[in-house]
């Protein structure tokens, strides 16, 4: 079977493997303390631009997220975020497993907008019995998207914007933020984000990691006693040096961005070819993530030799499914979906 | 600098690496419902003796401790525990951050003993305020201790039995598991926390992974649902498989008991030689720490080749000191500390 | 100003205020185990014609859903409520401040049906990574709901079947039990509750009290330890007899009902008069509260001279007022509200 | 049964029932916003002599102390406290429960150091792992302990500069603190008490009141948003004038001092009877709990009679009891007991 389910399917990129090996029997400090991690800090900061940033590593996208939302809000207060957004509904209630309300606002592609934001701010601060309901504390945003769309840079600003006004800090999911960055719809550089958002982090696990996510923030305020907070969450990591080594060599010679860019290409060239075909999807996404609808008798052929996700029941005879590629999808797996939905006629 | 600090300087065995990089571009499914953590299960439970055996496997032992843990316990609960016992003190109350009070109880070593539990059991009882108190709901013990001692087995089976007969589970930390079962002094056999244990974990972090901890339960009762608990904990990794090959390597031809064996030997020989010296100990540990009390110009010293933990200061002018080692120390290395304290004397 | 914006604008019922008094220099014991609250907790018994049932008591609305919920879930599950329900809204994130989330269902007129329980379940179920979702663990509703709206005893049973086909526990916020008893569009009994949730509570604080709730609930499963909980919730009342007390005085004589039924035909009094000038109503409530729509101006006039809840805008000209009557609202109050709205010819 | 096994035996002192009874059916706003509790809080900054004190009701004891704790910690922050006081034994763990450690100190008669606190602090400052143990993030005392006794001015101002100094926000407990207060031993005054703690509170339920405790703080900065998190603990009370109305009585003509120092007297006669007996006492309390130290067959005779509590077995032969007077003991009653322990010649 030939797996596009999801972008973890495979190990790491093999040049991340190949730095784990080569400082195999190396002796470190433990707990993110050591020169790996120090040096992958900088090179983080200098990608983002920010010779100031604050850079942790996690082991998970769930466990960042608890630990930032958690470190963030005070006890009434609860994150905004789509109603699709990961918190919302695929961690198990992490979020509310710290004591925290997800605020699930109606999303549109995945995303909500600067205008929502402060509509729902405004409501709760004209609501007469304020004081009984859950006060914002924060945005989250999923960029790319749960659905593999973008914020366009005005977008993301005029979110930044509302957020600053309100003194609600901005959290960018960026469990897949190298699939964004390298998309060719993308006008937002990886400064930008850095420069947007109070707390964003900067997906290994998805892209050419083992495991592993990088928290970045500007604001040393907020992220004021912030290894206690990843302690009691249980995400230091005992050899932290994995952590540091793995986005030491993402941020060498532009790895992470090239890797990124090659799934990207792949994915487009799978939504090219079901276009061509006529094959209608259920957003437009120009990322590592399609979701093409396709007709029921299609989506049973293509399981017998390719995995991937059923997403949606469209009509009686039609299911979206999504398509995921990822740094270690190779052209010849793409080349043989191609061929078998060609094969197929899909449409 | 050559490290004794503690045992996860090094990365993982040559032969765990070895799994990870052979397999690395293949594509596995997710979450560890993969063929190699099936696998691992498998070894496990032939390990332990019981082909009915739950296994699960994480990325942490604070994240380990803090899953089980929340998951057991009902509300009014608290976990029965060492003071001195990791989850007391070294994980920034993440028990309590899941709502449940440690209940200490006085160490002996690092142990205690059954009728510390039952005492406990009873005075809540008879106490008429017992409602306003909190319930005692399950028993953490960590073999061998943080303090590198062992429960024998006859202790052991009589924590097991007083568990059982105030319906309390009884849950094991083995970050450390090898490094007792390997000892020479160890009278219990990885069988016999399998069934003494309701729950318990067999370290990898520690003893020859990357990462990772496996737990293992007789009780599918207990264990309900525990899936649900590992992810929201975070602690579901994404490429599960990364953990099932580590443990099918370290339960291949009994690797683990192995370079445990290995790092205890080395542990014994620094004993010896401290003991030869007429050096005393903070206490008498069997397995791979080592607590010497030494005279503190000889601590200053060995600080300037050697990393190690000081520990708890004796009098004016001695400190105990923990030196660790573990299953990636080497016999030179451990050589030139031996000779540099035979060189300085110590005594 | 005369007062209609809530059911708890008065003290408590002169005949519980009598009992206070009049016990007020006893010396009882304290925590709920005095002779009032045993002799409430029989009176309560028999009222629901279940001599087995617990009975507990509790001090506020918030608190009592807290700590039953708390009390039902384990960790990874969540309650499954209307998207109006108190809980929902209007606790300030209790029911997430205790780690649980609150699943919303869209509701009808504040209610939801069986089959939307099942659906969710079903769901939940059919998903293939529903180990990263929250796990349905309870149903809550309220009876009469948010909206004053009634379940029919076929709704009701619906639901109870439904729950106990999934082992769902079914929760009944009953704050104002006693004005959905009393209303002539009723086909509920005491009775009826008692026998088809797992847990209710009978609402003091809104009916005739200083401030109380009784829970009840004819599982001593469920309701094991429960007095731990309360305790932990801060419920536990040092002079439980004051609960006791009032309690045993609303169920004297059957006072609960007599009040509620009072309350019920004020409010019916002040539907009839609008609709009998016209006034349309946000929704068909047979109980103690009632929606009508007004125009703008109507409602700043009559706000001069009583207060009430603005409660929704709905369209340009016209607002959906809340009018609220209780057991100590006074006919003439009523008369005064019925004269001045005829006298505006609202309509 | 005569009783004196706690301070909240009885009601409501007369005139507060008085009160209560005489506004029984006026229509006041809820949650606290009403005049009654204007009036209250003008009182009590009176009172205090600071008219810029914020003050808040809540209901009991456990409450507040959670609510207070879990407003003013940050999520890897613990509270300091005897290891004696009532939130580390009394409270079913629902400080833990809110996700903190209690940090809890060794006491001496119930009482804590500025040296302890200061020790603690600097202790986890220089520990290596301080990321993995807790931040001390608060100090909780009770004032007078749970044993009677008191802190003096010297004590509670070296306490509140030690704070000051490590920013740590110094929460007073005043659960019991009239008798405190009216205490002939004690030279602390109201006014230093709110001069010295962050937060305090002002005790209602043993102390003349039905139920009810104010919350008290000179820190607009910590109080911020305080109400959101009383209704989230469960503590707003709907008809919020009953608090407002208890403490207004009780902070009139000085009536909580007067009916403090009442309670004090008698429990003083009887102490001073003991004495004369040459009964020994478990320890030196100059406020409303005494803890003599018993024959065991003295106990047994007076149990006939008397409700007290066992408090603390202190050899084969003897048993130390809690005595407790409250403003409703009568003078009458402490004759009785007095009677009988001279009749039985206790010594």
């Amino acid at each position: 079977m030939i797996q596009f389910q999801c972008d973890y399917n495979e190990g790491a990129h093999p040049k991340v493997m190949q730095r784990l090996l080569e400082t195999n029997m190396e002796q470190t400090v433990g707990y993110g303390e050591d020169l790996y991690c120090e040096s992958a800090r900088r090179r983080i900061q200098e990608a983002c631009g920010n010779p100031d940033l604050q850079v942790h590593f996690l082991v998970g996208g769930t466990q960042t997220n608890t630990t930032v939302i958690a470190h963030l809000l005070r006890p009434h207060q609860g994150v905004v975020a789509a109603e699709s957004g990961h918190i919302s509904v695929h961690e198990t209630g992490a979020i509310e497993h710290t004591g925290h309300k997800v605020l699930a606002l109606p999303a549109h592609e995945g995303k909500i907008t600067a205008a929502q934001v402060e509509n729902l701010v405004l409501e709760h601060r004209a609501d007469s019995s304020f004081e009984h309901t859950v006060q914002p504390g924060m945005v989250y945003i999923s960029f790319p998207t749960e659905f593999g769309t973008l914020y366009s840079l005005t977008e993301l600003e005029a979110l930044s914007d509302v957020c600053q006004k309100y003194a609600l800090p901005l959290f960018i999911d960026g469990a897949r933020l190298g699939y964004g960055l390298a998309s060719p719809a993308c006008d937002v550089a990886l400064s930008d984000i850095a420069r947007l958002a109070d707390v964003f982090y900067i997906g290994g696990t998805k892209v050419g990691a083992l495991f592993g996510e990088a928290v970045v923030s500007k604001s040393h305020a907020l992220m004021r006693d912030f290894r206690y907070s990843i302690k009691q969450h249980g995400g230091m990591l005992a050899k932290g040096r994995l952590l540091g080594l793995q986005f030491e060599a993402l941020f060498t010679d532009n790895l992470y961005l090239d890797i990124s860019r090659h799934a990207v290409n792949q994915a487009l060239r799978i939504k090219k070819a079901l276009q061509d075909l006529g094959v209608p999807f259920l957003m437009e996404s120009p990322t590592n993530q399609q979701f093409p609808i396709l007709p029921n008798d299609a989506v049973e052929r293509l399981s017998k030799k390719f995995l991937f996700t059923p997403w949606q029941r469209v009509d009686e005879s039609h299911t979206a499914i999504r398509i995921c590629t990822s740094w270690g999808t190779t052209a010849e797996n793409v080349d043989t979906l191609i061929a078998e939905m060609q094969n197929l006629a899909i449409s």
